[in-house]
């Protein structure tokens, strides 16, 4: 927030900003959406949709997911949800008590921290490193001191954009599957790979959660529009919970969104995803050579995950520092890490491949300032 | 859901249903919002918004705001929602701990109950009849065993339709002033009344927080908007929450949603109430004719609530079979009073008036049936 808010006023200033901080594509929805939105606002009042979500778009998303890995999805298994934010709630409030406690990976996207805080469950930390490509294992669960109720892999990660090795995310499931322990993989970035195969934790268990959005791939953030794919046992637990907590879905983000999974719209996606890897490949060419040599390579994603140790101890002054300085804005990693966070920060491949160089070169110049 | 999937089972035989049960109007968003959307959609990527809002949607809020009640509401002190379930949500988790307690009407909205009893919170029921035209009193406040961390009043009430006097209203207000105690009003219903004065809370403590929405009376129940209004020391707090619980409300729907407090919106919108009105005296004026002659006489909202005890101690089965063997679809009270809702079921009136009397003409053959 405090770094948004330094964005708008060094704008309002006049400064030129790269935001390399950005949690979301440029781009807009795919034009097929677009033309079924304007056609869904005039055919009808866009009213509550089913608690579970419509029914053709569940079975939209199944029909996906089905094609995409092999697997059979039945859109009874699926539901729509407010952005994966409405499916990480729906899941949480269906399967934690409180005083559950949850491991997930740090560094990780701090919104699973802050609402399962909210929620009166506890945080076990899997400390990732470049050692597992900053991804958690089996060997990590079976390490922790007790059974945890529930696991949260993401893979893509943020703020790291590594994809978790498919033989891990298989003896994640069964590790978890022998012990009771609730799976939910975080499939958010899912379509974003640069190379390596990205599985579903579907394909080796149906006890996993896993959890969807068309905001990241799909491009389509605003219109708050994401799913969860659960076992039998918890669709009706979780359709009570989102008759209460959220009634449903945009309905609007429902009725266009089928679009985003046909062909037309993932010629239109597919090359977003070449815009984010030049970016990947302009970091991953450049960074060394004005001195930050050690980061995440991002197997896909929207970020790359860089160690700035070596010029500060203290991430988010740093990045301030940065910002006023030199007008690159990044995001600080101790919103990511609570322990080491204060040595990296996270950076967005979301801008224009120009704007990407131009940021590394005014990091540069700020590095190599002489004060 | 039982009762919906009856109607969609019943309408699959081929059966023709009367829909008094919908808590959403029939008709759709106002023609200046379905322009402004059209605009929204082709004019930029529809990203993520402030996680607070968009700020000109904010104004809007706080100027019609303002303008409706003379009170001083400014737009710092709105947070757009995703709906107003996004609203209590938030107002919730930045006001309430584990084991806290909250007073509010029996019967009421059943998602408030719900939900606290999800988070944790205990619920005090003020149990409300017909001598205080279904609405809490500051009497009963005082004559709960302890001072309770919140209070919910909803006005004009689900499932009663019923306005609480201003007197009562302000003096509920000051109660909580004067016991710290959170007062959140339900205000979704506010701009549907058939003759008496609402007031927002707001009007008699800054303390208050007021939720609203864009579903009831300004039609847009799918767009998924709402508003909270909160003191300023719940800004930062609540802002915090929703970066974490929901990112933002869905942008379209703020975006064209400043349309619906225009003018031209009104001259539509206000149009509906008529028809609402016309169900209600439809209503009022038969339903005594039928043997139901004990009813809250709504005095703005959705809904008439009555009661059915003369011809059943099971309000559940009674609309089941209703709608099995007359084809009338209404709303079982036990999902509004857990204690005396096997005694009402809950009206809509969302119908037409053709479907309205039919409805009534149904229901009475079905009470004066010969088995």
């Amino acid at each position: 927030m405090q770094m948004l808010d330094q964005v708008h006023r060094r704008r309002r200033e006049g400064h030129s900003i790269i935001m390399l901080c950005a949690g979301q594509p440029a781009t807009g929805a795919p034009e097929a959406v677009l033309a079924e939105a304007e056609i869904a606002l005039r055919s009808g009042p866009l009213g509550y949709t089913e608690v579970v979500g419509d029914r053709e778009f569940r079975e939209a998303v199944a029909a996906w997911h089905s094609a995409t890995y092999g697997v059979e999805t039945s859109a009874d298994n699926v539901i729509i949800t407010t952005g994966s934010s409405g499916g990480f709630m729906a899941a949480f409030l269906a399967t934690l008590d409180h005083g559950d406690r949850v491991a997930l990976s740090a560094p990780g996207y701090p919104a699973y921290r802050n609402i399962l805080q909210t929620l009166g469950a506890e945080v076990l930390d899997l400390r990732c490193t470049a050692e597992t490509r900053f991804q958690p294992t089996a060997q990590m669960l079976e390490e922790l001191p007790e059974v945890p109720k529930a696991v949260i892999v993401t893979s893509p990660g943020n703020p790291t954009g590594t994809i978790i090795d498919v033989e891990e995310l298989e003896r994640i499931a069964q590790w978890c599957d022998a012990h009771g322990t609730v799976l939910i993989s975080d499939e958010d970035y899912h379509g974003m790979s640069f190379g390596r195969p990205l599985a579903t934790a579907r394909q080796f268990s149906d006890n996993a959660i896993v959890v969807g959005t068309l905001s990241k791939y799909f491009s389509m953030t605003g219109w708050r529009v994401g799913w969860i794919i659960v076992p039998d046992e918890l669709v009706t637990p979780i359709e009570n919970i989102q008759a209460s907590v959220s009634l449903c879905a945009p309905a609007i983000g429902q009725a266009a969104g089928k679009a985003a999974f046909t062909l037309e719209a993932a010629a239109e996606l597919d090359a977003h995803v070449e815009v984010y890897r030049e970016a990947r490949d302009i970091f991953v060419d450049k960074l060394p050579e004005i001195g930050l040599d050690t980061f995440a390579d991002p197997d896909g994603g929207l970020y790359l995950w860089v160690d700035v140790s070596k010029y500060t101890d203290d991430s988010e002054a740093w990045a301030h520092e940065l910002l006023e300085r030199a007008g690159v804005a990044v995001a600080p990693g101790v919103d990511f890490d609570p322990t080491e966070g204060h040595k990296w920060v996270r950076l967005s491949l979301c801008a224009s491949p120009a704007d990407t160089r131009e940021g590394v070169r005014r990091i540069g110049e700020f590095l190599n300032r002489v004060d």
